[in-house]
């Protein structure tokens, strides 16, 4: 089993809490012969890092990641990746003073209910930092789809009330909130500004675009690639839903409408229109894959809340000024969000090896 | 790994195609002790049939399960539990004209680009005839729950373009769509006769609540509750979207609005409100969990579509008049989300024993 | 996990009890367009069936197995294989007056302490017709094997006190007790006479061959070739020991006579002998592949012996004369251990296909 | 699946290579709450590392194991735990003369056909040095199962042509090569002076008895507690054969003399002999688990081999005078196998809570 392990044959497991030495993924079942060092890891990790975008936590961490086996001479061996990550900035004196404090919509309260022991350092094993490793991860698995062309991208598709129009995707670097709608990102760092003024802080969702992706990836009836993208996904911290092509839009569609009609385009049969989303059954239809992630605003908001101690006491929780934290998670979740689906296919192109004589 | 396999500790492996002598379920991992018979099958299988309610398929389906094994004087044994349900109104030849034919929005396509086989025949192993098996599964796992004060229940929250507002859940099984709205109830009858008059499909959304989860149900970080409700139900045929709680809404919202708040009442700490849905990092609260699927129109409609051959010639796809579709399959999924939301639970409490010393 | 399910990718999941209405296996994992019939899985059942041969249990099993999925005209499609095998001499009055008694040496004591109840009618699950579902399913591995060149055959080595000496395969289907060695095989038959008469029974060694195995099969480090091996054939019923190779026999051996030395022949790099028995660091190394499981006494035997109630007072444990059981296992055992050495590499082939890109 | 990884919900996985800059292993699933520090696993590390004993490799390894989560002021927390040992003394340039030539005996030929690449320094994924990151784990389980009263000890049993009769264990820290019988240690000793000498090797068995073990452990019918040992002991370098109990004794038994008979003492049910070894039907039955598993003789030998070089060519395989290699593995094996045994009955503890309602 293993809780903190995802993928079938591209397997990684993950480990580390957020105030620890250091957190880190091992990666087992990456195909022997692929090129790759430390330098592959670095871009994904310095788009998710903090500190370097204004509308994102200041703590800075540099996220050298070291791999400490499974490559030889520059290619990997077929033996398992372990990649590790130092912990550098850590400040967990400033989370003693709650350490006695359910944290509203935070994992406290659960953890502690589950385990009866919670390193409430940073949020320990609950907090985000956890992420950096899929990142890391994900980037060995894009390597990896990138030998069958295979590309993963992501990018802001809502913050608050602000919805992106569908735009150029090559705008999105330029978008410091990862947006490829100019004038919806202009509104969104706004809106951000405003709520952060207020101590508090915004949802948001992530659209994802995979192309490339052959016909054939995905196995039923439980390891369908939308179910396994949605377990991908849902696993990450904040996320509270998940949509495919149309998604919940689908449900008040009628099938004459919804279905997408086939035609033969330079020898190749696809789809005129893509409202499944780049499945069909489980299995990827050819078409680009898309889908939606929704995350919650962030719990840990400048604002003073009411709460109650672990022991049930009326409290007041205040975050010390010292705290650092994302006014919008989304943003910064953006090169995850590739990671998991960059995980999830890999896997899935793996698998698919196995399906036919 | 074990693609047709869902579940950890509950494990189910279903097998079956549409229209072959038999479909069934092997159930592993459910504990020794609990009282099981046939007859605690049926209700769920009978509420998933066709042909009962006039808004569903008319094939008739008795439905007739068969324990093989597993059960010992009326007892689970700790060994698998297998459960056999016969195929008896497979009418076969009906499909035999659109054997070579793709059908938009169905699997035919993808399956056959996979295996490079398709048992075309109603649907073969991507006909939602697979779910009966998980209905019976999670009839087991629903009695377990039972026994820890856990209920699953599922219901229509939107066809078409109704929504139901949130009603008394006790009216549902008065509703011939299974929804608690009384006034929507209707409507959503409206529309469904109207659009199965022209021929076309409608799609819908179905909302689950289990009561009486205990706290701490859940694994941390790839085995999150939400995380295995999204794969199970994703893993649905038809399935578009997953939310928990406020879902998508969520990323509209303010931390100061989503956060739940705590409160202590007799003696137990709980939250004043439920905009998580009942988990906070992937772990079970002990509020009620509450979520929602959103299913596409079914694919297979009476108009008719143009399309392919399986070479890439033009062709007109018209299912033949004896061919029986669902005009939404929300409304048979019902039992089929409570099957799936019950197997989730079930695994979580028993992988919850191992969690501490 | 599964307790009941074996393999990765080629993966079996058994059910049934011995005096249940049928036993089964769902074979999830098999890749799409092998031909295949409940033709190909009579011949493996009737050497493992009871009955035929007068040194194993004259209960009579027709064991016709049914095929009820995953195989559409012919050829399978990537579905699961469900195959189900009746269950119809079943004699369950025969054991009632033992289902009291603990059994020395048979499992009833440890289920009963495990689960808290026990289908005793003909041993339940803990009997060895489960194996039946095992030989199933191991044909079908054959036959995948077969389109690789890959062939397992397995053969008595030994019996009580009798050893075969290495001998030409060719004979086995000729001896009764499925021995290669003409002299061992009639002095094995004399010794089981004789035994059977004293009411007692006899321990035995099966050896198995695999030739053909393609270099490279076996995953390091934990899925070994070895390793699996050694998992599959002690989750057989009755067995206490296995070995590959020199096995045991290599522990009072020095490095400088138990290495195989390389040659190269026609081309092909190869050892000149096989001490390793066709593995090296869990991989195989393309010799012949070559091991031996030992198999206790039968526990089950005429003579009556002492013995204690599940309450825990004394009695004596007599089987009735109706009881019917081997007097040595291992006879019956040998299509039983290729079927499980056929699972093995089928499941190491096909995970093969992902250690390179 | 995971081929790095053992364990169900007691699970590891282990990464690194011999010569890399550490290797480590993440162990997900230990319960929340166990009093865990880096003391607690030098003792058993110190065991296994080479150069404490003449006998053994002169390989000098502090082999100071870092815990880098899943530990929280002195206590497991439920999240994985990430221990990293250094590696401190490789001498990789050793192995640079030998990086062409196949090793007899030795996995490179293997691993180059499977993954096409091999880090040959020192012997790579290969090495010996993995089982560091068992012991580690091992001592995990260990401090687990000590809650529970369960003792896990082994010791040498055979080295080359010296056998060990039954003895006192408690002599087993006193002897050079951890043998329980005084006499037959002070010959193995003899006899491995003598075969280093002539820069040969030996090989070796170790046997393992675990106490305290409650009824019930293990999972039919494919997570037997024997099919679980034999897999985790041959999934260790060098191991060639497997047994418990009686082991291959018991072919030549007839089974009113191997079955164990019941008694009652002190009010509890067990059997007077233990031929079995400890389990019947793959569960344990409170009994002492007792069992065997067999060493080959290091393929690393001081004697030149005549051999191929990986292209083909005729060449002499001399290693190094700086190599450094143990004549017996299976000394240095004695606390490996251990950590194994003690593995599998952690894992089956906790699968054994999910057993009964």
């Amino acid at each position: 089993m293993g809780s903190n392990s995802f993928g079938n044959i591209f397997r990684i497991t993950t480990w580390g809490e957020s105030h620890g030495p250091a957190i880190g993924v091992v990666i087992d079942g990456c195909p022997a012969g692929l090129e790759l060092s430390e330098q592959d890891l670095l871009p994904d990790l310095q788009r998710r890092a903090p500190g370097i975008n204004p509308h994102t936590s200041p703590r800075r961490e540099p996220d050298q990641p070291q791999i400490l086996s499974g490559v030889f001479e520059g290619k990997t061996t077929g033996a398992p990746i372990s990649i590790l990550i130092p912990n550098q900035d850590a400040n967990s004196q400033a989370y003693t003073s709650l350490k006695d404090l359910l944290r509203p919509g935070h994992a406290n309260f659960t953890y502690l209910a589950k385990y009866g022991i919670f390193d409430h350092r940073g949020g320990g094993r609950a907090s985000a930092r956890e992420t950096a490793c899929r990142v890391a991860a994900g980037a060995v698995a894009k390597k990896l789809l990138q030998l069958f062309s295979v590309s993963v991208q992501a990018y802001i598709q809502q913050i608050g009330s602000i919805e992106a129009a569908p735009g150029d995707l090559t705008f999105v670097p330029s978008s410091p909130v990862y947006c490829p709608d100019p004038e919806a990102s202009r509104l969104m760092v706004a809106q951000l500004d405003r709520v952060k003024a207020e101590g508090d802080s915004l949802g948001g969702v992530v659209e994802f675009l995979a192309t490339g992706v052959p016909v054939g990836l995905g196995d039923p009836v439980y390891e369908k690639l939308e179910a396994n993208l949605a377990k991908a996904l849902l696993s990450l911290p904040a996320t509270k839903g998940f949509e495919m092509g149309e998604g919940f839009k689908a449900a008040s569609m009628q099938g004459s409408a919804h279905n997408d009609l086939y035609e033969k385009l330079e020898g190749k049969i696809q789809t005129k229109t893509n409202s499944a989303g780049g499945t069909l059954g489980g299995i990827s239809t050819g078409m680009p894959l898309m889908g939606r992630i929704a995350f919650k605003p962030p719990s840990s908001i400048g604002k003073s809340q009411p709460t109650l101690t672990t022991a049930g006491e009326s409290a007041t929780l205040e975050l010390p000024s010292g705290s650092r934290h994302d006014p919008c998670v989304a943003i910064r979740a953006v090169p995850v969000v590739e990671a998991m689906v960059a995980l999830v296919l890999a896997d899935a192109l793996l698998m698919d090896r196995c399906a036919r004589l």
